[in-house]
């Protein structure tokens, strides 16, 4: 264990987790590493569950503000939600006893882009951070923290947390070590430069988190593993929504509208992401790269068989399966995978510069090209906007990937109006089902419902969604976005009513 | 009048509008200039609209696509859309005929971000340009194009157009030369690189649009004005939301937020901006810098007054009265008003970077913080998102701005669920009335709907607005976002069945 600690003054501060989780107070805003179940800490989050609890057995109640990078596992957002310890949490959770406590109104999230994290904390924005509870793979002997895997937020917690918390985890490869590109260039205006990444593989930063000796107040050692739960199988919906996308690829590369390496991947998680970058596998792109958020089995893959020439993210998000084969092999990735702080890794500025093919899944599209990726029937959060609007809207092509229905056939994905929208008609480029690929680039929205329910939607709601357009065009109030406001969010409410959308 | 016309080659090309118009084709994509009704051509698309007129009573129906920089005029989207002449339009229009003929279905209108026009026709997104129609100010000797009081996607047309039309213009001033500057450095990924702009001040091009003599097919000489139509008067109302912004401001600066000079600013137009620019006149913020899409007369007033030390923009929008002044005047501001592009003067990089302050009126905003630009009842389109979205998107504040009520108190801009989403959740920073200001950031949507109600709302709809969210946080099937799905867009079928949102 202390092989990973080489550094004298951190070493002589290692505590248990529950003396650690004591100097973490009531009102605090704790600043957690973690993103997509990788890299978050093990230990403290369960400790300082426990003293929730107590408090709470005391009658004296006791929240903390929860900042993350983005999700977490059951031992960080589930223990906390489960004992109400959490007052605000931001900006991104997939965790389900969170999800129900903020749906019972129970706990406040706020649901920002995960570009925007960064700048807000040092704006200000969500008041003073008290503390950072930051997982790393190591310290080296002059003090620098050798990050995990998943770097975040980590470094604004680092620098805006007045207190500092370290968990040391030894499950963590040792072959991460020069794997991060830690950017310490950014700034609040007016004093920002350009962020000088002009291609994938571009190193701007240094591999290590920087942190005054003096703020920490704790290090916990832990080998714990990721959260690393398996993702669904690719079944044959996902096949299809794939092939659709890389028919789309070959398409536009034929065009002289991509060249033939593609520009830069961004990916979302999930069974389609993943049939996607297995078909990339065979498709005729070679020198592939990502600029993404994470790297998932798919991309690892994709690296592996050489046709993924470089990654760049701010996390890992592996199976079980996978992450023991990665932590066997990491240094082989060692020149082929950047992680970089998530600021970086969604910065709008590269992805526009980039000009990134985005994919991403949602809940619902609408007839107009409207998406929502974020809530249930209006209302209900799902797990937030993550990077997709990071990415979509500044993607060379925004691309929205989902099978056409969900809970065997109730609920429709291709409905007259979204419940919510997350972006908007203006940043949509491609809607894909496995029934078809829409192209809505430079269509007025009625064209694009023509294309959205024929290309996309399943055909047992077809009939009903062309119903709904021929009778909007007669009596809407304007026929630039044909609605008929009374029956516009009807699908949502009879789901609500009956248990399914269909009449 | 040939005194603007320098060049040899393009003086033997002078001819009238007529004769120029009929090198335009049928189904031709024409790229014209203009943006907020300066700089469009005047005299082709008149002669233009006569071509269609006769093509229609000959029974052989004429239609072309019309691309602009933003909003032009009577004198062209008037004249064409009266003849039904545009099959589609794009990407910003405010013409009443206009108007008209998409929301009957009469006309295709897409509407993006003016900041991805030109990198969309650069991909092909729209088909070919066929012509470009371009007013300039005057030609060099050497060929050189003196860009007018808009540069909008001038570059772009002239560069992506098989054919050139040019309209000279000795209406406008001689002392815009030298007050452009135009960026030949974009690109289409993976070519791009960082655009190299860090404050508002910064010449990054040449003052000249460049294009080859033996692509112009005709010049045509005009003297005819800008639109140049007045604003509506500084009222009441907007003296009072204008004095919530400055309030902001000044909490922002004292709390150290914001430099004692501000951010630059970016401003919409119309009476509740020009108001805002006025107060700033008597605010104590020095040095101030915009860097904006339009010079309007409150920004000019701005740099008359010395506080504002520079402008950045794509275009003027001036007032008649204004307008005298400024052509008489303009090499005073020469070394103080930029006119770029606009893909730069729009451009998510830098707007990101320079960290402005947004501020745009909106249609109508929900309690959660969505902001409508766009649509009347969901269905009916305004004038179009414009590059409101280019700057919320990447403000460092974004601030939207409007009346609590309009048409005389039927309709409330507060409502429970916008009809359209120009502007999501994850994007608005502060709501502004007459009423007061909503802070919203950090915010979770329902913590947002108790400060848009109370500081925001019009008194007479607040008992309305409390009722809705009281009964939705019983009743709404997740309490993240509570909505009453049956409900939330019945203040629009009301307004629609009877005149009025009021019961």
């Amino acid at each position: 264990m202390t092989g990973r600690i080489r550094n004298r003054e951190l070493a002589a501060m290692v505590m248990d987790a529950d003396a650690a989780a004591s100097l973490i107070g009531s009102g605090d805003n704790v600043g957690m590493s973690g993103f997509t179940g990788a890299g978050y800490p093990k230990e403290v989050p369960g400790a300082l569950a426990k003293r929730v609890a107590m408090a709470e057995a005391r009658g004296e109640p006791m929240k903390v503000g929860l900042w993350t990078g983005a999700s977490t596992a059951p031992e960080l957002d589930g223990v906390l939600a489960e004992v109400e310890g959490v007052e605000m949490r931001l900006p991104y959770q997939s965790d389900p006893v969170t999800r129900a406590k903020i749906n019972d109104g129970r706990m406040d999230y706020t649901d920002i882009h995960l570009s925007h994290v960064a700048q807000q904390v040092w704006q200000g924005v969500f008041g003073e951070l008290d503390v950072a509870v930051v997982e790393v793979s190591g310290v080296t002997e002059d003090g620098r923290l050798i990050p995990s895997s998943s770097i975040g937020n980590n470094k604004t917690w680092l620098e805006q947390a007045d207190r500092v918390i370290l968990e040391v985890n030894s499950w963590q490869s040792e072959h991460l070590e020069g794997m991060h590109d830690v950017y310490y260039g950014t700034a609040l205006p007016p004093n920002r430069v350009p962020v000088p990444i002009t291609r994938t593989e571009d190193r701007i930063g240094v591999p290590y988190l920087e942190c005054p000796v003096e703020k920490v107040i704790a290090v916990v050692p832990t080998e714990a593993p990721d959260r690393n739960s398996a993702f669904a199988p690719v079944d044959e919906t996902a096949e299809r929504i794939a092939a659709h996308v890389l028919d789309f690829f070959d398409v536009e590369v034929r065009g002289g509208r991509l060249p033939n390496e593609l520009l830069p991947l961004q990916s979302g998680v999930g069974n389609v992401a993943n049939a996607v970058l297995a078909g990339l596998r065979d498709a005729p792109f070679d020198g592939m790269t990502a600029y993404t958020e994470v790297i998932q089995d798919g991309m690892l893959d994709l690296l592996e068989s050489g046709k993924l020439r470089m990654a760049s993210a701010t996390a890992f998000s592996l199976s079980s399966a996978t992450v023991d084969r990665f932590n066997r092999n990491a240094g082989q990735f060692r020149d082929r995978i950047l992680l970089r702080p998530q600021e970086i890794s969604n910065h709008p500025e590269v992805v526009r510069r980039l000009g990134c093919l985005a994919m991403n899944g949602i809940v619902e599209a609408d007839l107009y090209g409207n998406i929502n990726s974020t809530h249930l029937m209006g209302s209900r959060i799902q797990n937030g906007i993550g990077g997709s609007g990071d990415f979509a809207r500044n993607a060379h092509v925004s691309i929205f990937v989902t099978p056409s229905v969900a809970k065997g056939g109730a609920i429709s994905a291709i409905v007259p109006m979204v419940s919510h929208v997350d972006h908007t008609e203006h940043d949509v480029d491609v809607i894909v089902t496995e029934q078809g690929l829409a192209d809505l680039r430079g269509l007025s929205p009625r064209r694009r419902a023509e294309l959205v329910i024929e290309r996309c939607a399943h055909p047992d709601f077809r009939p009903m969604l062309r119903d709904y357009v021929g009778r909007a065009m007669e009596s809407a109030f304007g026929k630039h976005t044909p609605h008929l406001l009374g029956e516009a969010l009807s699908w949502h409410q009879r789901f609500v009513d009956t248990g399914t959308m269909r009449r």
